[in-house]
């Protein structure tokens, strides 16, 4: 029997790493998606490509997108990433408007052309960055837009394509133990918003502070180059 | 005063050249967002900067996305565009999977940066060629996860970014005399999905034969130019 094809989007982070040892484990035929979109580090294009050949993957499209054009975001603009800041309920600066959606719209489009069933995002909404598209009630909603958008939706099948979040409720902790559990080499991920030249994370970032804090709770060591690691 | 900002989809067809007249009469500071995505012709862009100059727009920015890679559509690869097909339930080979959801998730980006307050699509559930993301339920599906997925869905707040439709209800017919009630001049648009070299419209694909009906039954005749103008 044909395995079920799933397309996954794969940043070369740590969840989106841990997802792809998860799907690939529960047998999906992976089709992986990474986007070059005015990052200011190209580190996680590369690490997304050595990740998708590390788990051979049946086919990795890289593409780009310009959201520079949009600006709005310190990921994506010249505003100044936010270095060992307080994580609160506010959204930061981090932030990149609809950036999720738009990831997940070129999933759909993929998935609808594939006669995938599955997307796979590795959204989180627990230890997260406070940005509104990575909690669980943008994902239904998503979800059943996608079921309309497309040739499901008019057709009334209800074999549509499915949203899948297995991140979504665990804790950066969880996501780390569960990815050691499946074997996951986590030097090959990159999560740092602001690498240095050599790519070297900066461990001050949410995104290092977070994962710092997660290697720590779950009692392991983070195996990812950092310039200095200090955990506030 | 200043003036409401809006984001408008310009396609360089006949619908959005009426939706950006009608949103200018509105009074709305209109953000043209056109899409270079691997058409067959660049016809379309072409026409959409010159009606974005025409109308003065704020800003009109044409965005590359390489919708290629994912093929899947007699638009986007090298599937023939139908000719002279009855226009029947069927969803035709020129859909593009999940375009309309793509192109308002780089406007609700947008949006989101600009703070503008609505984004106009010229999608028609009418005359329309049976793509499901063209439905006033798609529409609304998308409306709620734009929510969700932007600030404002965070912060619970009354005033997020509205999709605005306003020729989803109409027959080409009633967008043609709307359009030439406010002056619209149609010469400037395209519509073809396969022109010929020098820009020509083929008056066979499904978009002119509509095109065609539409100027029939508003008792005007198109100022487009055609190779040929047989009307099934």
């Amino acid at each position: 029997m044909d395995r079920k094809k799933a397309v996954l989007l794969l940043s070369g982070g740590l969840d989106s790493t841990t997802l792809l040892a998860l799907a690939t484990r529960q047998g999906y035929a992976i089709h992986a998606l990474s986007f070059q979109y005015g990052q200011r580090h190209q580190a996680e294009v590369a690490a997304a490509r050595k990740i998708a050949s590390e788990y051979r993957v049946v086919q990795h499209v890289v593409t780009d997108i310009d959201l520079r054009v949009f600006g709005g975001s310190a990921l994506t603009s010249d505003i100044d990433v936010p270095k060992n800041r307080v994580v609160d309920e506010e959204i930061p600066v981090t932030y990149v408007p609809a950036r999720n959606t738009i990831f997940l719209s070129f999933a759909l489009a993929w998935a609808e052309v594939l006669g995938a069933s599955e997307i796979f995002i590795g959204v989180n909404a627990l230890d997260y960055s406070g940005y509104p598209d990575c909690r669980p009630e943008f994902i239904a909603a998503f979800q059943e837009m996608a079921r309309l958008a497309t040739r499901a939706g008019v057709e009334d099948s209800k074999t549509y394509i499915r949203i899948e979040t297995p991140l979504i409720e665990m804790s950066k902790k969880e996501i780390i133990q569960l990815g050691l559990s499946l074997g996951v080499d986590y030097s090959m991920t990159t999560s740092c918003y602001d690498p240095s030249a050599s790519g070297d994370a900066c461990g001050e970032c949410d995104a290092c502070q977070l994962r710092l804090k997660g290697f720590a709770d779950a009692g392991s060591s983070d195996p990812g180059r950092y310039t200095t690691t200090r955990l506030t």
